[in-house]
């Protein structure tokens, strides 16, 4: 099926575009009244992930309310460690819980490498969003970096310093790197199988990236986000024609290596210069973001002249906009309507 | 009274060292089993801090343990939103409460611009330490960045995101900087009245300088460091002799503006490349840093070898050794030991 609109694929492909796209990050989530209610309804935030209508329901959403250009399929990067053997709940404003973790040899042989068998229910959700979608906009899939992952699975939850999983690094590399290749196997799987189902391009989240030294990044992260462009890359008829975007949360200290990445698109934080950025990154990739979600605080004519400042900054190639970070869930919908407005009005003068 | 050991002073002065000198962050604190016996005896962080005598014995607990070339008062960054009218709390295992947080410009009206007397607990902690010191090392004062005392007061207690805080700087600027304005005022009376009692030098802590954007790091926070540096420096026959750290966690977007600040040193995370930060910072400055606590987790052999890696790169001269961020105190008292050997036993060839 075509898509009729499909402005941000051309845009991580590097082609002219009419206009800047906008999607961003978290936008199936509390800041819509919409969710909420649909939240309410599901119970849990597993159940509506693990239900494809309830899922499909809320990644389109931000369609028809905020009128984004693409849709991020409604789901969660722990789904991978759960496929593998390590089953979590999501407590209420805590953040994620794992029962088991991964701390042996042994913890590690037992781990499953997944497929995208085992995580049918994204599958589903993903083929259901399609068809919902009917070609309005490009549908996103995506999966954590190995090294976020990882460190879910080796800490348990959410963590400042993460410093048990960063401890696991100093003093077991070697089991540290075999766990990180089951990781990446899985998550090479899970990214086919949603691109096979239908997603036209993909997001890794590395959102841990930034509490690794640069050598650690390039040898525990880095290497492993390699590993899933190429594999993704290397089926030119199949997943190799869909973009991928890497998004790397505070790995501000790798941007020269990720430009060398086999994918489209890199993503930035607002703490990145976006100048700065384009020079270590070079000119050949696509950037994302990068507005500070904060800055949809403020009142509607700051975020107005902030957008427009950032889009003329990231100029009209090679750019789909996107906050640095998920919104936050107090933020009020109609600041964010603004920036998308903003956004999707904005011509540059030729 | 003339310092036995001041490879500290004259290493934050550029002066040639015999050796690279060693503190660490949290130093005073629950890595060593001595501290948490006068924690346990005290009751509460905040009798310790307010307890001269308390706070005095655990300031020089790492210097007779450690062996370190400095010793840091014990006390907390929180002592001046006190000091000025906002009374908190610690609350184990969660950090910092405030009961009153500042909203509104009668809010700001209220505060207290605070001077030296308001802390005399810290500075009579000061003064006893120096005195039982006796010269063996030098001491070192300390406040929180402007900006950073600024999120607590906002915020009232510590978050991941201090989109509070933030928020607060895109939707009142004009007051965000009328608080931190006062802010400023108390802290320059604060390090004043820390020097003039005794502290050979001080540190400032800008710990939550990586959540905001390059634009908004120099608005609201480097100008404030900047007032704080350049008023110290002023009294050139007192303050002014003194040198002045300036460690601004996550701020690597601003270190080249760093350098340009009226102190003598600059710290670096351990995200912050050696080579890059010289080089973005200038020849001027004397660097404090890098390592990752998280190394002290792992096995002698490897934290000796990163030890030295680590004091090649820096080089010989213009090097303070730390880590990164502050010790965590889960970490083994012989691996801390070990560290401070390795750089204590270490010699540049010449």
């Amino acid at each position: 099926m075509n898509l009729k609109n499909d402005l941000i694929i051309r845009a991580a492909r590097g082609e002219q575009v009419e206009r800047t796209p906008v999607w961003l990050m978290r936008q199936a989530g509390r800041v819509l009244p919409e969710y909420r209610e649909v939240r309410k309804q599901a119970g849990s935030f597993i159940n509506m992930i693990k239900t494809p209508e309830l899922a499909t329901e809320v990644t389109i959403q931000p369609v028809d309310i905020l009128g984004v250009d693409a849709a991020i399929i409604f789901s969660d990067i722990l789904v991978i460690p759960e496929a593998m053997g390590l089953p979590y709940d999501m407590i209420e404003s805590r953040g994620p819980w794992f029962e088991k973790t991964v701390a042996t040899e042994e913890d590690i042989r037992n781990l499953h490498t997944a497929d995208a068998g085992d995580l049918h229910y994204v599958i589903d959700a993903i083929k259901l969003t399609k068809k919902e979608l009917n070609g309005r906009v490009p549908l996103i899939g995506f999966a954590g970096a190995p090294w976020t992952i990882f460190s879910y699975m080796v800490e348990g939850h959410g963590s400042k310093t993460f410093s048990k999983a960063k401890k696991f690094l100093y003093t077991q590399p070697h089991l540290a790197h075999q766990l990180l290749e089951k990781i990446t196997q899985s998550t090479i799987h899970y990214l086919e199988g949603q691109m096979n189902a239908g997603a036209d391009l993909v997001q890794i989240f590395d959102s841990w990236a930034g509490i690794l030294s640069p050598e650690q990044y390039n040898e525990f992260s880095l290497r492993y986000i390699a590993k899933i462009c190429d594999a993704l890359k290397a089926k030119k008829e199949t997943t190799g024609k869909k973009p991928i975007i890497v998004f790397a949360k505070g790995a501000f200290f790798a941007r020269e290596e990720m430009g060398k990445l086999n994918c489209d698109a890199i993503g930035l934080d607002w703490n990145m210069d976006i100048t700065e950025s384009r020079k270590l990154i070079g000119t050949s990739k696509t950037l994302q973001g990068n507005m500070d979600p904060c800055l949809l605080y403020a009142d509607l004519p700051t975020i107005k002249k902030e957008a427009e400042k950032m889009l003329r900054e990231f100029g009209p190639l090679k750019h789909i906009a996107n906050l640095g970070h998920g919104l936050y869930p107090d933020i009020e919908k109609d600041n964010v309507k603004c920036l998308v407005d903003t956004i999707q009005n904005f011509r540059f003068k030729s």
